[in-house]
């Protein structure tokens, strides 16, 4: 791997869904999530200075794409389960942003909120304003085996 | 990271050892597998259309190398572990194939036949009919401290 | 990811905090450790070659960075954390040094003792000399939420 460059774009996303084995359940979220046919590499969390959110996102089948995710599989039936992620972007556009992921058994509302507050003290700790949090996350309850998932994909 | 790329070679090996530790152990099926003078970056497991597999590979030492790979270490004397990966390529080669990691306590059989029912059941929810389907699994019965691997290379 | 590229340094590093939750700790310890606003990528093990050491380095925010780690978080107050990864560089500058991590409850001590035999074994293994061996770690007592890290980036 060359790694001399830094990405320019980025795409939230999440999805939830059942499966034949766990890692079935993780291959079809990440399907529903639109990343399915990539090969993710997973990696810590910064988003890079004048990085641009995309709402579209066109990987090629098998390509390499780093990403920072959450997710949480549950094979406990009726279990509800919730994967969120968020991005702090800093009012400075030098400086880099944060991506924190939070999974936790429950509803949305109170994942949601944790993860916020992990990104809040990730800007706080850096001395950064934050000009904006974006948040996504999917929630599930459990019927066999259940995956949920939520991405923050750095592309080019 | 200049990731613009997409890997068109796939190579499947698999390899089990003892180790002084479980990183030893780890380290030492790695070599066993002919890969393990790298540094092997986990991805999740697409195999890029038209992808040709390769019998030998030529890996640079310490070249930073994507696979997806099955791994158990086990500290039990006398239990029995397999980890075995499967590849499904589909008849169209517009397509990608996927790449399915399965590690158990137990012998080759069953857990061959796990691998290939996930990746059976990844090509049907992706509506592709499969052209073939290729497993490589390692087993071994611990002695003090054991570790099985078996992975899916992607390379240039 | 163009994955022909083989890096040519080598960069040991380590750090330890506290957080408001476990994400954050990491994350206060990679800032600390002055790799915490990079895009880590963790792998397996290997200094490639000639690889030469750097005792600063330059990694733009939001970089895709390489690297080998240990890390523990613990939320046990009062408990004594260490992390540490060695560094073992062959005699034959042809041949690849290994990295190996650990981490344990205790003092850093025997978690560098540890640390240093496995690497060592593994040098044994590929019946290479030994020119020098580094090692780094932080340890940590826990307040509430507490991460020790070390780590050896590979980079360009």
């Amino acid at each position: 791997m060359v790694m001399v460059n830094t990405p320019d774009k980025y795409f939230l996303s999440s999805g939830s869904a059942e499966g034949y084995s766990a890692l079935n359940a993780f291959d079809n979220a990440l399907l529903k999530a639109k990343v399915g046919n990539t090969n993710l590499v997973r990696m810590s969390s910064i988003v890079p200075p004048k990085c641009q959110q995309v709402h579209e996102i066109d990987l090629p089948y098998g390509a390499l794409v780093p990403l920072a995710y959450a997710s949480k599989t549950s094979q406990n039936p009726g279990e509800t389960i919730t994967s969120a992620i968020a991005v702090a972007i800093p009012e400075d556009d030098t400086k880099p942003g944060v991506i924190m992921e939070h999974s936790a058994i429950g509803e949305k509302g109170p994942t949601e909120e944790q993860v916020v507050n992990m990104v809040k003290e990730a800007m706080k700790i850096r001395n950064e304003k934050i000009k904006e949090i974006k948040v996504v996350s999917s929630t599930h309850t459990v019927e066999k085996i259940g995956t949920t998932f939520a991405c923050c994909v750095l592309w080019y």
